[in-house]
């Protein structure tokens, strides 16, 4: 039986401001639930069905499980179509890593939408781009809405939130590019072999004093009529691209 | 002054049922409205604030056109940032047309989100391909969050709802390819210059009686350890690879 203080406690997660002052986060769904589970990520509780137990062995301590009914999944959950696991797991400490500079990497300049956020970082997963940096501005890594559209990947991208004008002047990376409307056609041109790739905000674009800072604006050529592509599948086109050097 | 009544239609028109009722759509946003309503679509209804109507010129009957306050749209709206229009549309009569088989198309074999449908759309728009084929189980296009994510892209490309194992028994297209977990390379496989790129299910893939019937199945290869990629994203990679041949 679950209390009124652990359903509010779960759905303040919703929130950032919760998320900050409890340092815990969601992770919904049963793949995404069984990926931390066996990770070595911390746990704070987890509300999942008997059969979900039964089914998965975890790395961890049981004793954290509270057994749930589906009908106790549907009160604590926020997805449309409530899954048999939600995991409520430690925020980890913002160590600023030494950066892996032999790869590409990904910055994102002030990506507002949740959705695009998770979807990008999955992107990366899929095609060996383990660093991510984002501006201060950026949607919350630990939003359930991020989390979810991860389908699981934040556990092996690290991500990074930094100041972005910061990093460039550090001046590390063998090539800054940046997804502008008007830059050279990714497809032709000369992608160096590591590098940080910029993609910025959903409606504005990339910053102008970050734009200031980079070697090469590249464009995904287009020959229809749309004004944009979303941010998402931009990432997308461009991680095949450049995961291929 | 908006009526109880008019709030209501607006808002049953989230629901399919109440759509093919009353044969009508939302498209909200401004971007989306202004486009529309210089379009040959047949609009029923328009509400607007004052300031969007004086700044923008439009081709139709300005007499359809109810003004609204700020705080009137957000009562209609369903978005969670309200804009300044809300347009009211007619669904256009299906007729099938002929089918463009000079250029690729793509067939959505039961996309459920609507968000990915509208990204799909959204996409083909850019890259030029302007007939996009949905399995009858597909999510629909006029859900006002597919009109959202096409970014007005609706307008341009052509979507035709049509059982696909009967397309693919007529047998019209150059290549029939499918996206698949175990398929060919598609960034090194031999793609023609035309044909058919069915996209499958966000869970499920494509369905099994449709790979009976297709002559390629191709991969996006990764090198990460995601399990695979969101269907909108791998469809900007696909469409970004069909439409240069």
């Amino acid at each position: 039986m679950i209390s009124k203080n652990q359903i509010s406690f779960v759905h303040s997660l919703a929130d950032k401001k919760f998320r900050l002052k409890y340092n815990c986060f969601v992770a919904e769904g049963n793949k995404i639930a069984v990926e931390i589970l066996n990770s070595n990520w911390a746990i704070e509780q987890v509300f999942a069905t008997n059969d979900f137990v039964e089914k998965n062995i975890f790395k961890f301590d049981k004793n954290k499980i509270t057994i749930v009914s589906k009908s106790e999944i549907e009160r604590l959950s926020q997805l449309s179509t409530p899954t048999d696991a939600i995991v409520v797991a430690k925020i980890p400490p913002k160590n600023i890593p030494d950066f892996n500079l032999q790869n590409w990497s990904l910055a994102l300049d002030n990506i507002q939408d949740p959705g695009n956020l998770g979807s990008i970082i999955r992107t990366a997963d899929w095609f060996g781009i383990s660093q991510v940096f984002l501006s201060l501005e950026c949607a919350d890594v630990f939003n359930p809405k991020t989390i979810q559209a991860t389908m699981g990947s934040f556990l092996r991208v690290k991500t990074i939130s930094i100041d972005l004008e910061e990093l460039l002047n550090q001046n590390k990376f063998a090539q800054i590019c940046a997804a502008v409307m008007n830059g050279q056609n990714i497809f032709t041109t000369k992608i160096e072999k590591s590098g940080l790739m910029i993609l910025g905000n959903e409606g504005k674009g990339v910053s102008k004093n970050l734009l200031e800072k980079i070697n090469l604006p590249i464009t995904i050529l287009g020959k229809g009529n749309a004004e944009s592509l979303n941010v998402g599948v931009a990432a997308g086109i461009i991680c095949s691209i450049i995961s291929a050097k």
